[in-house]
């Protein structure tokens, strides 16, 4: 045993290559970190932070580089899951540290693609929907470096208000005004047709004319437009393509990001309930339109980016919603969500 | 079925919240959104991010502060784990997504109290120990809005290199230059007795030296203290007790934060790896001094913080580190580790 009782002591012993140039470069690009008199990088005091850290986090995939930015946060009921049985949700939920019946908290994460001479917005959170719990797009946008009249593009996976309603503020100026903004030709027909809105209830109503609200400026300045599921969206980014992924709405579409080898796929709301929908992808959620096609969506759509081995994005993951997807026992242990480490995008 | 299909559209109907004052308080203390000429906040002009997001993260813990510090990260090879069946280790890590025999990303977080009138910050990391891999925590301490000048106490959990070789910099020189050092005794004592140096073999004996010489400068300014394991180490910082935790280290300590009827528990190197050793908490690691009493220690621990509920801070649980303990099944299925939200430090 002592040999693996004094492992560490033997890293010890590596310690010398603290005078080496490698083991130095690090404190060569930092920030002085000498005993000298406190003279704080770029001059200015140290203000201690009295708010959360930058809800931004940064991949390079390939040869471009993607953001996941937060937008807003609230709990998911676990009632509102369907498709396995109540005590396997449970169990599943008690595996992942949730008691049964406690609700998990939820996150809305948008993601940013810098493709170098383009800049794409994918998704655009809740904008004032949530109140003060979202709407944190816009300051984490410029916290990376970019502003919304940067943005050339905005690509909407679906148009429920947490990833659509982000489109414009307040007083319902665009908040991207220099983007076209783009959706799937049946998702802009399943929620703006004057037969759904004539369907509706009168209290959902109202909803519909927010979003139609939403839309109208981008509409009305000729930069909103409709791709078919599956076509590339953008003539000028062609590394970006849609995927048809229906079910969670009429038009829910994904959109992969390939270059130099590596590929993203940002796949919206494919998954609600990390715990749960992971391990058993046949368990919908009410904000599914049409369950059975969701599920459906998702037992496609998992072996298929476990096998590719390439980074997901995903709406509801928790922050930064970055990460791989991993099969269990060849698929027939469900899947693993395998988060990404901050220290992949150093 | 037609409630649940159309849940989306009844909340889209609470879009008109959007104009109430409520629903507009981020948008007003965020930076503007409006589609007017693009002046990013603080007119200083927006430039794309080319590193990866700060590496800090903000936790109140009743009426103080906690930050997370990321420090370096490494790999973890599964076979350096012990105490369970090969298969079981490899199931469980399949079952977080990382295949049979490949390594897992590991981090190494060092924490930060803002206790108002004292700063005090919870190890040190490795310093130039792992070369470019680390070295992170002046540079994120900075970003946080501190200075390694305002430091002023240093715990250590242990003296293993990753959590005290950060006390100097490159050159030998003090980081945390008007900082008193805190180490409880039996660890000071195992790792810089003449005993231990004499009896190492050769290759160990360059890094037991590269110890003394991180701890030899606080040593001669008169700031290096002991505490007995289980003492409160800090007599103007009463809200912090060290808890005894032996078997990793002789004198291995965490750290207990209380304030407002929260609290927070830095556990150090209570676990190395999450999918593993939450489940099977009497699988011990190569790093361990003591295996069997790690064991003991960790069996211990882990029914206290789930039945406390209180938050835990990890140096090497994946960054930020932090979340909460959850028994599975009163214990009997192991335990859970359910991560900090990002949105908990909003």
């Amino acid at each position: 045993m002592l040999d693996r009782r004094h492992f560490m002591q033997s890293l010890l012993a590596v310690a010398s290559l603290a005078t080496l140039p490698a083991a130095t470069a690090n404190a060569a690009t930092g920030p002085s970190v000498s005993g000298a008199p406190e003279t704080p990088a770029g001059g200015t005091p140290a203000t201690p932070r009295t708010t959360q850290a930058p809800g931004f986090f940064r991949l390079p995939v390939g040869g471009v580089t993607v953001f996941a930015l937060f937008d807003a946060h609230g709990k998911l009921d676990p009632a509102i899951l369907h498709g396995a049985d109540r005590k396997d949700i449970d169990a599943l939920l008690e595996d992942a540290g949730i008691p049964a019946g406690q609700p998990a908290t939820s996150n809305v994460n948008c993601f940013l693609l810098d493709a170098g001479t383009r800049r794409v917005l994918m998704d655009t959170g809740a904008g004032a929907f949530f109140g003060t719990r979202g709407g944190y797009l816009p300051e984490n946008l410029r916290a990376a470096g970019y502003t919304p009249g940067g943005i050339d593009h905005v690509l909407l996976s679906h148009l429920h208000p947490d990833h659509a309603l982000g489109l414009v503020d307040a007083a319902g100026a665009r908040v991207f005004p220099n983007a076209g903004v783009h959706v799937s030709a049946p998702e802009l027909d399943y929620w703006t047709s004057d037969a759904t809105l004539a369907a509706a209830p009168e209290g959902r109503k109202a909803g519909l004319l927010a979003l139609r609200k939403a839309l109208a400026p981008y509409r009305d300045a000729g930069r909103l437009h409709t791709f078919a599921p599956g076509a590339a969206p953008l003539a000028d980014v062609p590394l970006v393509t849609s995927v048809d992924l229906p079910g969670h709405t009429p038009g829910h579409c994904g959109f992969r990001v390939t270059s130099g080898g590596a590929a993203l796929l940002f796949w919206a709301d494919i998954i609600h309930s990390t715990p749960v929908q992971f391990a058993r992808p046949e368990v919908s959620i009410d904000f599914d339109v049409d369950q059975k096609a969701a599920v459906a969506t998702r037992l496609r759509l998992l072996p298929q980016v476990a096998a590719e081995d390439c980074w997901v994005a995903g709406s509801h993951l928790p922050f930064p919603g970055l990460g791989r997807v991993r099969a269990r026992n060849g698929g027939k242990g469900g899947y693993a969500w395998l988060p990404v480490n901050y220290a992949d995008g150093l």
